[in-house]
């Protein structure tokens, strides 16, 4: 039966197959079925929207269509995550071409499934759209609650904060080395990276956790360190210090990997993008929450990024010209 | 400078062209630039997301990109209007070609712009997400406030009810059939109905007028009045009768254009697609509000359809299938 095609059940009959995979969230009083959703709130909402684009963003050759419904998942989590808010709903707006098997449909929803209970338990999907096109395009767009918090936004780091970061540093680019090098030995020693590329384990309670300790200024490192923390430097008007001391337990982590392809792993932890991890700034003096690493200092001075005593160039990703 | 492409100016620099353009929602404590935007809500809030596919839902040939933002908004706004909620905030996941011009992308967003002030003033885009990809790919997903009311449900519809739309039937199927025709003479003296196809206007601030009325049930028209009625009638265990003399106000406004093609318009009434008119059901003897105009009565019964004595097949729109 699930190696029919979109086109040969259509679309309601494939939606309701893939939507029948999907856990409800907790926060709905209405999940999908009506023309809308309703999701209850207590104050202010935060919403974030994410697309993930066949050949520019991911593979078929190396995401499963789990992988993908779970990466979707928890990248965008992470943009919640980063506003200190606790993800509560998302919508999927899934195109794929109408040659799509409705088995491939289905482990898209349990990829979207999986990445809601272990990342956000109680949040789930409550609504989206099904539709058929040349390439696979997924754009979700995720809620939060911030649960009568202000926001914590790029903005507010000051001279003298503390810089840190939840999650890894640079694990997501090593996999991606790994797929990319085509050695099937390496990749299949280090599947441990190659998995973290394809299925991110962002730390999404811990936006919540660095909110309630007084985070100043927070977000996700989707674009590398060095190209999310001048944002916060643009947009909070400072500069910001690492230290590389601070930065070698992340490099430690990619040393075997990274001799296996011969690279010295440094770029990876400075520019490496999608591994979201949080980084944060809390006001000297903090208890940095437990998960939360210290990596610099914020400083007064026009928006620039210091590694030890150097100006250290951000180096980013720009998904449209690649560069 | 606005003959750069996509793939010149890089996806930072034209998204930032793009949402210069927007005007803020007067809704949202946080808007984009941050990981997520903050919206304010007083209780429960209600989403929807819908996607728009080129060659699939719409043509570059016929519609302008300010007549895609125009419509993406238009549609999704009437599926929040059809819960009985005030839209209140908007994100948007654009896919384009990068070799799409910022001119475009400026048009685009002017339609997005224009769509809220007319339909739905006080909404705005919040947020959203450009990247590139063979074709182009519009998901909205839109935010509304129930205002402490209960959402107006499809499943409500009790038998004595009546059935009464808000908005036009059959128009935006006009349009299309003229925009089909190919007949240039045609399209020029019926732009109205074509310009309607284009760029739909529908009843958005009616949708909270009907829940002050007193709504049982309400969706809008996006598939055409028999398939979205049996929605009706399928979540509320109900069958509804409409009755042709009602309708015959809907068919005048189509008899030009009809005549000019050599059709009967009953057809684009009962069936056609795309006006995202609100029809909702009212309890016996209620004082309908004045956009809405009643075409028929809920009759207790298996889910079915009548039109005057005689079973009315469902004739509807599979985005995938086309059937």
């Amino acid at each position: 039966m699930n190696d029919q095609t979109l086109a040969e059940l259509g679309e309601i009959e494939s939606l309701r197959r893939t939507v029948a995979r999907l856990s409800p969230s907790t926060h709905a009083l209405v999940g999908s079925g009506d023309d809308a959703a309703v999701i209850v709130s207590e104050g202010s909402f935060v919403v974030s929207t994410d697309t993930l684009i066949e050949n520019h963003d991911f593979k078929l050759a190396w995401s499963s269509a789990f992988d993908l419904g779970y990466k979707a998942v928890a990248t965008n989590l992470a943009d919640i995550a980063a506003m200190g808010a606790k993800p509560t709903a998302l919508v999927v707006a899934l195109v794929v071409p109408n040659s799509t098997k409705i088995s491939w449909l289905e482990g898209f929803a349990d990829g979207l499934d999986a990445a809601c209970k272990a990342l956000a338990p109680g949040a789930g999907v409550v609504g989206g759209d099904l539709a058929s096109g040349e390439q696979i395009v997924v754009s979700v767009t995720v809620h939060g609650s911030l649960e009568a918090r202000a926001p914590i936004l790029r903005s507010g780091a000051k001279p003298g904060d503390i810089v840190a970061v939840a999650g890894t540093l640079g694990k997501s680019a090593c996999g991606l080395a790994l797929l990319e090098s085509d050695n099937k030995d390496l990749i299949s020693s280090y599947d441990d990276w190659v998995s973290y590329h394809l299925r991110p384990e962002p730390p999404i309670q811990q936006g919540v956790e660095a909110a309630l300790a007084g985070a100043s200024s927070m977000l996700d490192i989707s674009d590398g360190l060095s190209q999310d923390l001048i944002r916060i430097c643009k947009a909070s008007n400072v500069s910001i210090k690492i230290f590389s001391k601070d930065l070698q337990g992340f490099e430690a982590m990619l040393e075997l990997p990274a001799l296996g392809l011969g690279v010295d792993p440094k770029s990876w932890v400075l520019h490496g993008g999608e591994d979201h991890a949080l980084v944060a700034t809390f006001p000297e003096g903090s208890t940095l929450p437990k998960a939360f690493k210290a990596i610099g200092v914020v400083v007064s001075g026009e928006p620039a990024l210091y590694l030890d005593d150097k100006t250290l160039e951000p180096q980013g990703w720009d998904s449209v010209t690649g560069r």
